[in-house]
């Protein structure tokens, strides 16, 4: 087996890349739930369709953050850390 | 056991790009949750079919760009850091 | 034991293969709520059978994509890197 | 030990194909929800009994396709790979 | 240890059909509860047990599925490969 | 450590037998819920408990396959793969 | 260390039968669940207590199956396979 | 390290006697919800104590099975097996 | 390392009764519901609080036996097997 | 490495003590929920504050039962197996 | 590596330390709940303040025992074993 | 590898320090729970803010044991065990 | 293998920067219920879209913290460490 | 491999660290659900927007610290027990 350090790093790095944009379940099954509310409140109120969905949308912006976080740890892993 | 270090790469990057797309269970049963709450909205008020929809539909498209990361990791870590 | 390193990627892809479809639980159950809610709703208001039906594929559609990924980065784990 | 590159292939897909199967899990729940909803539907309003079921088995016949994807994964690994 | 790669083969083999029969926690969580709503469904309108039986037996049935394809994904593992 | 290969091939077998069976979780706390449902409809409707029972019974015998799935690959790992 | 291949095969088995009667989760939580319902419903209408205690019991009775099948199956792995 | 074959097998039992109570879990949960249902119909009829009370142990008595089951095979794995 | 095979089966007793204990999780959980359900029915109805004691300590009695097989196997483990 | 097997055990101990308190985790959120259930029926009836505390504290004791077997199997380990 | 048993010992008693304060998990989630709905109860009845919170803190403190168990195994895992 | 048994316990240390304040999770779930009913019960009657606070904060403040101890065995293993 | 002790922290950092970046499953889910709930409370009343969206946004803000603890020890990990 | 037990501790510091700021789940999803209910609590009442706004942040400050220890404990492992 002809592996140097820098391989191990960037192995592991691709298991780690994978293992961080899990953290997308939440801000999935989150964002859902926030889609069938919204709809469900349109159904009932379809007058107030543009205030909920600007409501659904700005709180559904803030929950996005956290699946980006997990992209932007796994770009890095995969891209600016083997060159570090 | 003849095995290179760009071999163990590509090896942990196929388990990576596996571990990674498993990311879609959450937008998965979020949007379907969503799916649930429209049909049974327009169950209600069919007139407002359109509004729910699209209310359905947007908040739906947000809740899918956390399963889009892991795809898009997922492809990285198969086709391109094996060349990088 | 006579193993090469391409030996090693494709049966960690067959294991990455295996992992990545598991994303369709995610789907599977969101789909069935889906079906649920949607059955649920055309038994209440038989009359808008066409609406709820179209809204409720319609989602599903967009919930059937994160098992789509599942299933894409399945099928090059295996048909597609071995050559690469 | 006499074991070569492909027969680890070929224990590796076998313990994949079983992974793969496994998001059968997903549909089976989903599904077994909408039967359950679909029946309880009927039981109020057995007069749309062709609208619900026909609703109901188009929404699961969706829920199906993640289910299926597990097969088809786990039908390659055991029949075509080892052949390529 | 006098093992050969057709004998890891068939040991991998055991491990995986176990964990394909796996697959069926989730119809028979499904099923059952479909069956409960069934009989409630019955017990609030007895003269409608037909129907009501006949769409959770149709529903029932295609939740099934998933659970074959592990039992069809075991016997592949059980029967078929060893030969092959 | 005198073990041939078949000795592997039966451990795993026990293994794999073990984990086949533990399906059962989810038949169990479907019929269970079933059973939960069952009564409590008789309880409100005594007249109907025939009809009832046998909602119930046939929808936990559609729920009892996928566990006696998990007893068949259990069987066949322990009885039939051995001898083959 | 001294160890046959007929002892590792006992003690896999061991663990397999451990793990197989922890399949009686299902039915325990399932049956518990039950007997809520029936004391409730019998608190409700006490005099369906026959009625409601043999519906429940015959429900029960069937939830049961799958945790005997673990039993089963762990009972083969202890006094059956090592005489195999 | 002095170990034979048999302490192998008595030491997997150990761990196996473990495994194998832990399926109390479930009894243990669903005879607790059990016990909260009774408890609360009692409250609301208290004349029916007796047909209440007797409901729920029976209940409980057939839920207790699979904790059961548990003990068994643990017993045999520490007292039975051994021996064998 | 001076390592006999007793000392291996009592090192593995010691991980075994701590798993063993683990099953108290359930009666822990079920009998803490059944103390608030029964607290809520003596909030409702304080003339029948002795009915409701008696009921709610009764039904946890029979839920603390799969915690108590727990105690007993781990006991055996940890004082009666080393002796064997 | 100078490791004797009592060493071992004394190791293995501290792993099962740890995992035997865990068992905390079921009491814990049983007798909380209980504590809840307490608070909210005194506030709908605070007259009965005596007797739905005597009850909360009384079903909470028997929870708190398998909390305690879990010390003592992790004292046990701690301070009484080292010495026997 | 030259590593004692007592060295082993620690090592591992650190870990089992760090398992042992998991159990406070339990005790988190019900007494913040106790705590959720000791303030429902007395915004809905703030005349009986005292004797909601009386009671919740009550409850609360017996659900802090188990809490306490992983405490106390943690702190002779910690200083005291090391020491015997 | 030139590591001491000093090493190994520092090493373990810092992995249990990270187990440890993971049971954080239980207190901050509850908590947060608190806070929505607080909140919601503020709504409902504005004039009891007062005691709904001090209500909620003494629950919390209660459910932040567990999670302080978390932080106390984590502070030990970092700290001090290193220095006994 | 030639793999010196600063590639071995620098590849178990790319492990514990994807770990920790998991976290932000939590924030995620609980952020997109804020957001479904304050969607469903402009639908109810339009006029206090304000309001509720600064509460909403507010109290997302607090949310989002433990995702950005995620993130910043998964950078610490990745670019502060390699040079400390 | 040239590690020195310093490159381990390091090590086992970052995968600790990794794992102690997962606690965040907990406040993450807590704070969540604290938000929803807020903003619904809001839309109810908005003339009480300030103290339904103040219990929310005071309950949510408090869920906080638990997520706090996890990154206090990270940052710990990262950046002081390195020099100690």
């Amino acid at each position: 087996m002809n592996i140097t350090g820098q391989d191990l790093i960037r192995a592991c790095s691709a298991i780690g890349a994978g293992l961080a944009v899990i953290a997308g379940i939440g801000p999935g099954i989150g964002q859902g739930i926030a889609a069938g509310y919204g709809a469900s409140a349109v159904g009932r109120n379809p007058g107030a369709k543009g205030d909920i969905m600007s409501t659904m949308l700005l709180g559904q912006a803030v929950a996005e953050t956290t699946g980006l976080y997990g992209l932007l740890v796994a770009m890095l892993l995969l891209f600016v850390k083997p060159l570090g």
